[in-house]
């Protein structure tokens, strides 16, 4: 992938996939193509754009690999998709996709709900889909997500050590990237600043970025936590659509207008232009009209004489 | 006044102040008394019960006295007011209130537009009210808030030479306390963690607490920034009313009810009993039927598991 600018910190958008996921409505197939466009129109260089899944379980996904096939159409842009197992892995190599990213669940019997697999299985599949991808399509990269590391709806409280050693097993997979998500917003900075260095400590340069929700409001200061112990890569969404099946009413992802003006205010570049990036709002608000979308910069606006680093 | 608990973070809910002042509904006194002990039965200390102003400019304000009545009454609690000028002082101190909060806006056209004065008049106001303090009311304490201190909605960028000189000359005239606020929502991290040891090292011990308003979102994060540069006192309100009359459709101060979750997750003790808290925004809420109450952890709930600091 070439960049036309260099960046700072990388957003990865996750919306289509985290978002449309999570939110009841289905977007039609061409309203998903615009509104990705618009996100890579704004400058937005990786999106995740959708799930290999079964279309039963989640029908917002059915068309993912024509949504596949229209971003890699777009020039410079990393197409990412989430697989739950070998079988969806096989259909996301096939389409073509850059990035896949598998959920695994540090916390078993959130795995098990989700993914409706135990620790022994998914690590098995994991090595399988690397095994796969190094015979044949090289080029792939593959993304572990830790899911629940910061704690779970389900099991509760998730000790550190469990994510650490979940870290070192899929290092041991030899996966790419190993992300930490907080998938039902329960972190809070303190965790964040423990366990990246942890894990960075552990595997090396294959610890990744964080996937931070806002379920419970924490979601900028834990991405600026991270960003304290070096992180570079956060997934957002936009409009911080996706909400959480465990916790009604409560809010999604981190919302990248806001994470946006975070790190653009205190110098960091993103690449991402702000204006683009409200059109592209326009463009999710058409295609999703009955969802509520969040974030506080899209009604405020930008502060008078505000700059953004990208700007600079 | 006496704590029965340690705490490692001061939280000042301004909610009857700065949110009552800035909604559109008049919360009748009765309503506010029962706020106000509902505040203090969940553990807050200090509390901006009210504004000594002008009633017809702000009819919301009219009962102040009576308020800081009442809050007297509560055993052990610091019973804060705002006031802008030496007449209101007066008032203020005759009421017997324990701490005056003076807003010293650093951009002077939102000074002369929020209370009609240049920066002159109020450092010349400033001065007679610490005098007439030191010689009639020597238990009150005085704190000059410095308001846009982060940016402005009228002047835009705010020089950060020009808020460290306002804090020297606050420092000079003698009050208490110098807090930095970000009265408009515009701050970011980046500017937390240069101001306030810039102020520290300018004024020492005189150096306040930070004022922090979640017009775009920030809040928190700015928050977590003030506390990993030695803050240690923090302005909120229930429910995160306030709003921002410059902001339409903006949210105010940032949210008591997430801040103490912050804190508390992050092992730090506030004192405040979150169960009751949110007890207190039920009565938040009977007060002020018609205005959104802002927050994610009420909807969300505490994570499963969570021990708060304070009970630890």
């Amino acid at each position: 992938m070439e960049e036309a600018l260099a960046v700072d910190i990388l957003i990865s958008e996750v919306g289509p996939r985290d978002g449309l996921q999570s939110v009841k409505s289905v977007m039609p197939t061409e309203q998903k193509k615009r509104w990705i466009s618009a996100l890579a129109e704004a400058g937005l260089t990786e999106i995740e754009v959708g799930s290999f899944v079964s279309p039963r379980a989640l029908p917002q996904m059915a068309d993912c690999a024509e949504v596949v096939a229209h971003g890699l159409t777009i020039p410079g842009l990393q197409v990412a998709v989430l697989v739950p197992n070998l079988k969806y892995a096989q259909m996301a190599f096939e389409a073509g996709a850059h990035q896949i990213s598998i959920p695994v669940s540090v916390s078993e019997p959130h795995l098990i709900s989700n993914i409706r697999k135990n620790h022994q299985e998914i690590i098995a599949d994991v090595r399988e889909i690397v095994k796969l991808r190094n015979e044949r399509y090289p080029g792939v990269e593959i993304e572990a997500g830790l899911a629940t590391a910061f704690g779970c709806t389900i099991q509760g409280v998730v000790p550190e050590d469990d994510v650490i050693r979940m870290g070192a097993i899929m290092a041991d997979c030899d996966v790419d990237t190993i992300n930490l998500a907080d998938t039902v917003g329960v972190g809070n900075p303190a965790q964040i600043k423990r366990l990246f260095p942890r894990l960075r400590a552990e595997v090396g340069d294959k610890c990744g970025g964080a996937h931070l929700h806002n379920t419970r409001g924490q979601g900028l200061a834990n991405a600026l936590a991270a960003l304290e112990v070096g992180v570079t890569t956060f997934d957002s969404s936009l409009g911080g659509i996706g909400g959480c099946p465990y916790a009604p009413g409560a809010t999604g992802n981190i919302v990248t207008e806001d994470l946006v003006f975070l790190l653009e205010a205190m110098g960091l570049k993103t690449g991402v232009n702000i204006d683009k990036l409200l059109d592209a709002r326009k463009v999710l608000a058409q295609g999703l009209p009955a969802e509520t979308l969040y974030g506080y910069l899209p009604d405020a606006g930008l502060p008078k004489g505000f700059v953004p680093a990208t700007l600079q």
